[in-house]
């Protein structure tokens, strides 16, 4: 059976918010979240727009996905986001008792995997879904910024 | 010499917007962020009111000082928060680089310390400020929750 709505294709809109944020000069990257294969937030890293540290994308996903359901707990929900969460972010996502995580790119030194922080039990963990595309972007970003100053 | 500006006289603003929150019917934490001896920002926990587990006080304080000060590092304020910081709040200093955080009551199961948060490593702490009346608003607020149940 063919299934259009796998970890791929979600992963690839969360990428598309990332390059939102890239061409907004924000650090590329992307989140989104589903409930039941329907896209129910969408958001990109702000951080510098808004000159908020906690304007990481995830976080604006979380916020949105709870005001669409109209409570706060995210239990059936599906983050994708493009790279692997940092404390602040999977922090959040202990809060709001979210379903599963699923994420591109490893954050070896600020993700919440090597800095151990601790999860809802409930919440499922899939890595390195389209992790070369979601690492890449956020090298593209990082080589350009280099060159302009 | 006296000195108006201590950190008790600092706890008492954050644990009035405790009480703020105390009477929103709210999980009664409140938070202000100080920068030279003046308040910058105060929140008060609204994660009921707003259906959004990110609305913490402290996330709330963050991202008002920020504001205030108009960029996204937080590095000569001190956070003044009722009970210790969870992992997503604390996660959060990380990132605004945050000079101090000093807190009332301590939260040993889901606080970031006993939970491991890595905290930015010129962020300064202290415990213990108003610990007893910081924790007694948190307990009159769960015996009365309990009492309407």
């Amino acid at each position: 059976m063919i299934q259009p709505f796998d970890d791929v294709y979600f992963m690839k809109k969360a990428l598309q918010e990332a390059e939102f944020a890239f061409d907004k000069g924000e650090v590329p990257v992307g989140a989104i979240v589903v409930l039941k294969n329907q896209i129910i937030a969408r958001a990109h890293n702000l951080t510098e727009t808004l000159n908020d540290v906690t304007a990481h994308a995830e976080m604006q996903a979380f916020t949105a996905a709870a005001d669409f359901i109209g409570g706060k707990y995210l239990k059936d929900c599906v983050l994708y986001v493009t790279l692997e969460p940092c404390q602040m972010c999977a922090g959040a996502s202990y809060w709001a008792q979210l379903g599963k995580i699923v994420y591109g790119a490893s954050e070896p030194e600020r993700g919440f995997r090597n800095l151990g922080t601790k999860l809802h039990p409930k919440t499922e963990i899939v890595a390195g879904i389209l992790e070369n595309d979601c690492a890449q972007i956020l090298k593209r970003f990082f080589i350009q910024k280099r060159n302009l100053n």
